[in-house]
């Protein structure tokens, strides 16, 4: 919570998809208040033919076979400079692990505390903010 | 619809994977107003790596190599207690069925009527809800 | 952004899948204003326990063992209208290539602009709507 699900291509080495995995977490602990500790992340190994990813939309980039999707589902109250800090940040550690710029696409999608269950059948809801 | 996805570790059997989706879906009927029959599930078996779950967070848990996620996607409209429920008897009803009740994450997401067709391209709106 | 994910039984080729992937894409263009180039589409390949979808819900329904799940997430604006019309056209393109219509499940996510990075760290919000 936030829970990020990393869809990334099977040729990718363990180490390079465990190095984009710490990026995201890393970003959203840097740019959006996530503590540390926080980390749940779901990783997807695809083939080729099932990334379908356009190679240059929105015009101008250049996404190579490496090219990874990380949708992460968070808490709603970050704002949107949060928001850009955090795809910068991510791609920025991305980068500094041998990711392409180009490769890296973010999507987020927004619940509430009381959409949470971490655990024991508790709902998260009056923890503080994660 | 609801639609719930179970991220699970390829290590888990058939059998505990299945007592887990029913003890989803038999949660979302008793607590939630969904139909019996109303059940869409999709399993993914993840190895240990593909799945980054921090052992103790937010405190007090202890997550063992068996915890699992459960992400349900349905109609916005559920009360709090309706979801604290949920929690509470998807857990309780994993437990009966032997899993730890560490071992159990769950995220809802809410969408509307209209954003779903169950088939034929016909939209669900205008059915009852569920 | 769109971003569609594809869940399919593993037994369905490889041709038939990609047929799918391109009826949800050419419907999202025709009915919803996504330009034709703006396709990111993941798919998962399921075995037949991984899938557990009511044969029949919500009534007179009749799902085979092709049935297929749709999830997409996309800018929250498009109308019910709009939403209805992609419903129609994804059935209809997909039944074009084999599917029968019973056998295609559809679901939506919305969220705004700020939500996405399409590469090399940048929000998305500000390009036009897609």
């Amino acid at each position: 919570m936030p829970l990020a699900r990393l869809s990334v291509p099977s040729h990718l080495s363990s180490h390079r998809v465990r190095a984009l995995a710490d990026a995201v977490h890393e970003a959203l602990v840097a740019t959006c208040g996530v503590p540390p500790a926080d980390r749940f992340q779901l990783i997807s190994r695809l083939d080729a033919d099932e990334m379908i990813l356009d190679p240059t939309f929105p015009g101008g980039l250049t996404r190579s076979s490496d090219a990874s999707v990380v949708e992460i589902s968070f808490l709603a109250g970050r704002t949107d400079e949060q928001k850009r800090s955090l795809y910068r940040q991510v791609v920025a550690r991305a980068v500094a692990s041998g990711f392409r710029p180009d490769d890296v696409m973010i999507a987020l999608v927004e619940n509430t505390a009381i959409d949470w269950s971490l655990g024991r059948g508790d709902a998260y809801a009056g923890h503080s903010k994660a």
